[in-house]
């Protein structure tokens, strides 16, 4: 499907969701939106997308409805509620949901979508809001082949590397995988830095010395010297990577894999939002850290 | 110090200090070799360096002396034996430990050496065996500043990162913030793979998606694609690792600091030699997984 003239529904226009839905509109797409906060939507109405006052609404005039919401919660209640998208889809509709959710969850939605005679993909997405800025997105799908290549011209609108991972619910599990990595590479990242620290080393010389080597990572040269900067703001938000780390082991659980390092940044990233500070960025770990709360 | 015509011993000459040592004859200088097992010098000695049947009869030829041995005991007996060299080196000898040692030890190193007129660097390296032969080591160093310049000319013909890191003990305590990040870095990577692979996806499809973001690393790119081939050599030693880890949570605990991803590793890595993998590559960690050993 090009993008061009195609009628697109959004759902959800949040710092990733906004920019994302304004890519489809440049592309040429008929741009149908709904948010939770109408202002939200602001901008791409402007743009010229067509605003609906439900996910039903909305669903009816589509042949793709694209959604990035925030939890789990929140995709159960836009695809299974009584206005929501399953329910009143047209025959075919495809359903992609950008958010990062459930593998679980992903499969029920893909099973319930299959039963309704419509279809459904899970395309969770990396890049943060720089990446969907920039459409740059890493996009992880899981589903059926056919459904894939038929929405993959609008992937590639939205990002740079667009794999299809498998069947419904591969592409969440992907993204856990990706997350459990970050979780490693950001702790240790955090604990090489407070021991420097506590060493007395000057920790930006430290960086100089093991940046490049073995040791090299995204984590250690993007956000330790924000951390080092004092600079906690949100490129990902603490709450919503505690929310993905409990995806990740609630699956591994259910698997009967035990990832003790998952585990222990479950519990680190439980505290960092017990101490109130899951609005600030992933880095804040380090705080905990340094205030002897760890 | 230039390397040409300087007298210069190298004691341990292993994987690493086997090409460190040819690295400085081929640069011109006088070598002075000894090292535990004498077939280990048998290129070296070829190659133009002087055998000597002790530590203390090197040091009296000597104006440089590099150490690259195994363990913090193996320190202790070539710097503090009778035979050893700070008993029987000459007044202003320099020692350059690059050994990956605990900081204490390098402080008394440090000490002792001032105490006997002599001088000592500690200058742990990173980049392995690889490094070692191609002389693209990253080097710590922990020291005086002057003894630093002096010996640095020598230092840029072993490694291209050469960084005086702060006063004795600091460049061991950098190369233990390195091993930290290594910890969580591989650790996570390792746990993503048994993740994925319990969740029914392609690993090698999975590192496609997400080798190039924010998870990115030097651990997940180089490494897992010689787990995934089921290829344990060692680039690194997991019994090395575990003795850094054991050294890193050493210091720690000396000043204070609850690491606890640190010690989740240094808790694995115990597994490991335990489960007599201690001879394989710190990759290995991978198999307790798969083998249900954690």
């Amino acid at each position: 499907m090009e993008p061009k003239g195609a009628r697109i529904g959004f759902v959800g226009l949040g710092v990733m969701g906004g920019p994302m839905a304004g890519h489809l509109i440049s592309a040429g797409a008929s741009l149908h939106v709904f948010t939770r906060t109408r202002e939200k939507a602001k901008s791409v109405i402007e743009a010229g997308a067509c605003w609906h006052e439900t996910p039903a609404e909305l669903a009816r005039e589509c042949d793709v409805v694209f959604t990035m919401v925030g939890y789990p919660k929140d995709v159960e209640e836009i695809y299974f509620g009584s206005d929501g998208l399953i329910a009143n889809g047209r025959k075919g509709l495809l359903l992609v949901d950008t958010t990062t959710s459930r593998p679980d969850l992903a499969r029920r939605i893909h099973e319930a979508a299959r039963a309704a005679g419509l279809r459904a993909l899970d395309a969770p997405v990396s890049g943060g809001d720089l990446g969907a800025r920039n459409a740059t997105l890493t996009i992880m799908v899981g589903g059926e082949r056919e459904d894939f290549a038929e929405v993959e011209p609008l992937l590639r609108v939205l990002g740079k590397t667009v794999i299809l991972q498998g069947p419904a619910g591969s592409g969440q599990h992907t993204k856990m995988a990706n997350q459990i990595i970050i979780a490693g590479n950001l702790t240790g990242a955090i604990e090489s830095m407070v021991y420097a620290q506590a060493a007395g080393l000057d920790p930006r010389r430290v960086l100089e010395s093991v940046s490049s080597g073995s040791a090299g990572s995204w984590q250690l040269t993007s956000m330790m010297p924000r951390v080092l900067d004092g600079n906690f703001a949100p490129g990902f938000y603490a709450k919503h990577f505690l929310k993905d780390l409990r995806i990740a082991l609630d699956s591994a659980k259910a698997m009967n894999v035990p990832l003790p390092l998952l585990e222990l940044a479950e519990r680190l990233f439980s505290l960092v939002e017990k101490e109130g500070k899951g609005e600030l960025g992933t880095q804040v770990l380090y705080l905990l850290y340094k205030e002897g709360r760890i």
